[in-house]
């Protein structure tokens, strides 16, 4: 059993190891726990970790937020339009400055695939991906995953379906890695100018296109969001053309398994990846997926910030702290 | 003598009883004290409290925000500019998403009217109304009944002019229905166009149209900001008219009673509803409204937040706690 | 010895006698240890600051926001955008109503020389003076200052030369005045358009025309930031040309003495004030300077606020603290 992450930083799910990522859910189990009887411990007092938004966001950013603010942290937050960058700074200018006044950690958003990985090169504070481009969103992927190990248990012999715009979702990339890792069966599902063949390094064990057709062999359907602004691209069908063929439907829903799972990363745009009766009905998760994303968030940045901290929340009777030992 | 509110939120000062305004008047008064002396109680501790403005607000929003964090909370905001609105998230969704990540309560301002009242239905977390369209903006009517209340004592025989746009105007619906359950007489004044009958249900004992008819009777004018972006509707007349016929002015200052006091919610429009030596003059209370609304919003926030922890703060020697012992 | 500032506001660098800047000094040089140790005394829990930024900043508003966190404070901020001066509120009632939620101290950026003076007038709370128009940014000199005497111990017989558009800059007459009072010699360096003559009261000792004339004279070179935004009006070469003879390039800065060092306030415009291998390199204290601005602005906002807790962590060993008894 593992103590701690092998590595500083959080810049893929891909690198997780899976004893890894057993280690971050049995944190978050026992913060979703704590979270819920409001008796979070202060793992991150004194902490201060910079947000740096320089796409949009609202359920991540604030994810993260509650999550330091709750631990005790302090966030400060950097979006471009206030900033200097407005003035023509360089990327790595704003980071070598803002890491100049001495945050604990680095949450990073960017357009850019590889964002993240590139900054964590210059410098020696972790860094958090939180989205890069079409490429990685590793908490997201491990909220996800959290959401249904709870249901689960294991994920041995589990089929998940990766239902819409695979090619550009750094979400699907994410999944697709991480539910691998955790040995689950992973399915590509979207019209062929939007899901990348077998044959390329996203991972899927199988791709189709048609959705009807995998519906009775999934355990659990994880619809991504299309991008509207994309719409009018050569690639991207109608809505309307997206939501007859991948929208998940009540009839759609009825044909999946009893006990499937249904997800969604946020924000739904309802009536096309998924009707308004799927999204708030039984069997959908996706609001425990946002109170999960806090409970998770929780257990990254305390293993990477404080994991001496962590292991005294994980083992509350035990004498040996083996992190404190050999920090 | 109450201990508590009956509702679980405060999404209207019209729901309010007398008992329930004077119990809020009574936590204001030991808020104002304790804030003057730098001694809040941390009633917020471990709260977390998520704003939702979907309007612009100056005073509102940090009057709640310096509330909260002087109460020990946090306050998580959300503004749609940086938001998944932009996304084209609807509002029911933003509020479903923002309640899983487990806040402590909702602050909502938006545009339109009811907009509180629907969002109650749809959570189970405590919604304070910090202003819906034209309907209610509770908060603020008690911050000006509590202003009022520092000097009056008691409500009966007085008599309140509200002077201005009144259709369009929260304030004015929310300060006539808390004047009236406090026993005060209430003179809705302004040009036809922006003045509801008397058989209309926003509860004015008289209505006129000419401001120099009612200054001799007047206790309190409570001035109303003129929304400058509706200037060129047909229903508003220009600005200079409305100085005309309803400015305060020092002319008209002089005719008031000597001992009457003059409100308005702000931001002001200097020269409009009054003039700049009305508005920085003697019987101007504009800006001990600003601190009342801190403490106001203290009394609000520890009574739906922390009711027992109030009850302490409220009766320091006692070693009973009623609420406690219920709760 | 002093144990505080003599005035309640910081306005200017201009006003500070020696033995104020040393005080300053000395407590930025204890904070910037505690920075290090992430043990900074909680000198600020339970104060409120209002930040009020009407002009863009990344990191003075984040470096004060900072050293207000770490010192236990509560930082409100304030920017025009999402406000009611988009209602049309003037700045004097912004402020009055800003005071009426009683914050403890005012930071305040304004593009009007003379804009936190004028406020000054108008409020009990302090303020610091955090940049206005092309008047004053004394924060921004303290620290620029510091990073010189954690080098140099003191300032007598040393050069300091100010390159740029010294015309519009305030860190240029923060500096000049500052470096004065602590017995440097100032040269003021650019084209004829962007520096004022000898005979205007900037105080430098020296001007010039030439940078490579006086390159090895100096002990030191302040590079300031060029404005892009005023590149094409009429006082302002072309950004190429500026580069070419003020540049502070690989070349140039061979020919400074062999411990000459390099200050720019950032954000560097690479290439134009200085090129890349000069601003990351050896001599160069640019991001130093970011670190040190958050020591030196918990400094001041201790020496502002907590005059007594300040004597406490300057002088930990007494018993006597000639402060608390004095106020």
């Amino acid at each position: 059993m593992i103590h701690r992450l092998r590595t500083p930083s959080l810049l893929s799910a891909s690198s997780l190891s899976k004893e890894e990522v057993e280690f971050l859910f049995r944190a978050a189990h026992l913060f979703l726990e704590a979270f819920q009887r409001n008796e979070i411990p202060p793992l991150l007092v004194g902490k201060t970790i910079s947000q740096l938004f320089f796409e949009n966001s609202t359920r991540t950013r604030l994810a993260f937020e509650t999550a330091i603010r709750k631990l005790g942290g302090a966030a400060l937050t950097f979006t471009p339009n206030n900033s200097s960058l407005a003035k023509g700074e360089s990327l790595l200018d704003t980071l070598k400055n803002l890491e100049a006044l001495k945050p604990d950690a680095f949450i990073v958003r960017h357009s850019a695939s590889g964002a993240a990985l590139h900054l964590s090169r210059f410098t020696s504070r972790p860094i958090i991906n939180a989205g890069d481009g079409t490429h990685e969103h590793p908490s997201q992927a491990l909220l996800d995953a959290f959401t249904l190990e709870k249901k689960w248990g294991r994920f041995e012999g589990k089929t998940i379906v990766i239902v819409g715009d695979i090619l550009h979702s750094r979400v699907a990339r994410s999944n697709t890695r991480l539910l691998r890792t955790l040995g689950a069966h992973v399915i590509h599902c979207g019209p062929a100018s939007l899901v990348p063949p077998l044959s390329s390094n996203l991972g899927a064990h199988e791709v189709t296109h048609s959705l009807d057709q995998v519906l009775d062999k999934a355990d659990a359907v994880l619809c991504l969001r299309i991008q509207r602004e994309r719409q009018n691209s050569p690639v991207i069908p109608s809505l309307s053309e997206f939501a007859h063929g991948y929208g998940l439907t009540a009839a759609r829903a009825q044909r999946l398994k009893k006990d499937a799972w249904i997800l969604h990363p946020g924000p739904v745009n309802r009536g096309v990846e998924i009707t308004p009766e799927v999204a708030d009905g039984a069997r959908s998760l996706i609001l425990e997926q946002v109170t999960h994303g806090v409970a998770m968030r929780m257990a990254i940045l305390s293993a990477l910030l404080n994991p001496g901290g962590l292991w005294r929340f994980l083992n509350p009777t035990s004498d040996i702290n083996p992190i404190e030992r050999t920090l």
